[in-house]
């Protein structure tokens, strides 16, 4: 299956930046645009997107960033280092960002937010990674057609490359995530999120490096007689039963 | 002297696009932001600078792109493929033009033109490399602030690593440019620029590399006989009289 790149753009509220990312999904070589309730209006985003106002009439529409992200092998979501620095979780560069898309088959996507706030810590926790575009510390925050205008160009770039490594699966991440889960709770952990702690770092990692966490985390789980939880937890990931790595 | 990063941007049409650039030039760290007989109104730009309105105080308004890049020790076009194909003169990529840039002591300027018509030839003839920015061949043509974006992004990453050669003075590419026109004449080359092409060659040299050729030219001009018109030439791309390196 061939990579396919979603940009989901999150609650756009001008139509100035509307019409930019519809022109610069077309200069980028988006292969699906969704939505997520843009406040902006359509009609007047067509002038500002030149002749990529096809775009518009291609763009699907929906109204949660969860439905924008159904079926998608890896999610990045991007916002400016104050947001980062708070939710932590070491982001990544843009251009880690792309080489880590690439290698993935299936549905990447880019999730960029709103002008006015960006995307809500809830948005942001959705994502697998989170991405900052290294700016000056005085101003980090960029317009939001200039940031997907910096990442679009990194992941084109990127694109015409080959993959230099072997990802992990999707459920191999998710395994992972829900035994993080509830040896966190078996233990007692005070730490904020180790389920999103483990997607994060599992999303960077190789798949190598993804199966001998999740056999060591798993084992643990055993030990700790909370392999039950454990599979329930992943059932609530997967939205219903799904099998094991 | 440390570098210092110009951002010139060519008769700008559109406050939108006026005000990310001030935006951008805050976000990116622009030393000098020239603007080059903008026609977009700044008190409407100002909306969209955001936090950066400052920078509408702090540009520099001139009549022509000559002015923008008087004293100027390396300078950049950009325009997309369609013209660059056009010039010819093999543009750089946004990571070439970085890195040669950050490898210049003093001022260096990236130039960026009209949301209409992009530069003039007569404009990139002036500069001493071009830059496309990679893009779908269906749609090269970025949003100038988009493009804009993308060029300051790779030179803030850039401008955080050290250089990694030795670039040729300003002055040993003047010299090269005067005897390559002079040659030229005295030889009938029937090449198109002989001159902008010997430019844009070693504005991507290293100072050896140059040096080298400028030896390899001057000889030639000795034995042609093409001394005195090359340093009639060298007068006129000095305005005035100025020495061998």
């Amino acid at each position: 299956m061939a990579l396919r790149l979603r940009l989901v753009a999150v609650g756009i509220e001008g139509p100035v930046n509307l019409g930019y990312i519809f022109r610069l999904s077309e200069n980028f070589e988006v292969d699906e645009l969704y939505l997520v309730s843009p406040t902006a209006s359509v009609a007047e985003s067509l002038r500002w997107a030149a002749k990529a106002s096809d775009m518009a009439w291609k763009a699907t529409v929906v109204g949660s960033l969860k439905e924008a992200l159904r079926d998608v092998e890896l999610s990045v979501c991007t916002s400016d280092e104050s947001s980062a620095r708070d939710l932590l979780r070491s982001p990544v560069s843009p251009e880690q960002a792309a080489e880590l898309m690439i290698a993935r088959k299936g549905t990447v996507a880019l999730v960029v937010g709103r002008e006015s706030v960006g995307l809500t810590r809830d948005e942001l926790a959705q994502c697998d990674l989170l991405c900052t575009i290294p700016a000056s510390p005085k101003y980090t925050a960029l317009n939001v057609s200039n940031a997907t205008a910096v990442l679009l160009y990194e992941i084109y770039k990127a694109r015409r490359k080959s993959p230099e490594y072997e990802p992990p699966s999707r459920k191999t991440i998710a395994l992972a995530e829900a035994y993080a889960r509830s040896l966190a709770a078996a233990v007692g952990s005070s730490e904020d999120d180790p389920g999103l702690s483990v997607r994060r770092l599992l999303s960077k990692a190789t798949a190598a490096e993804a199966r001998h966490l999740l056999n060591l985390l798993s084992k643990a789980c055993s030990s700790l007689g909370c392999r039950d939880m454990a599979r329930r937890k992943l059932e609530e990931l997967c939205g219903g039963p799904c099998e094991e790595a």
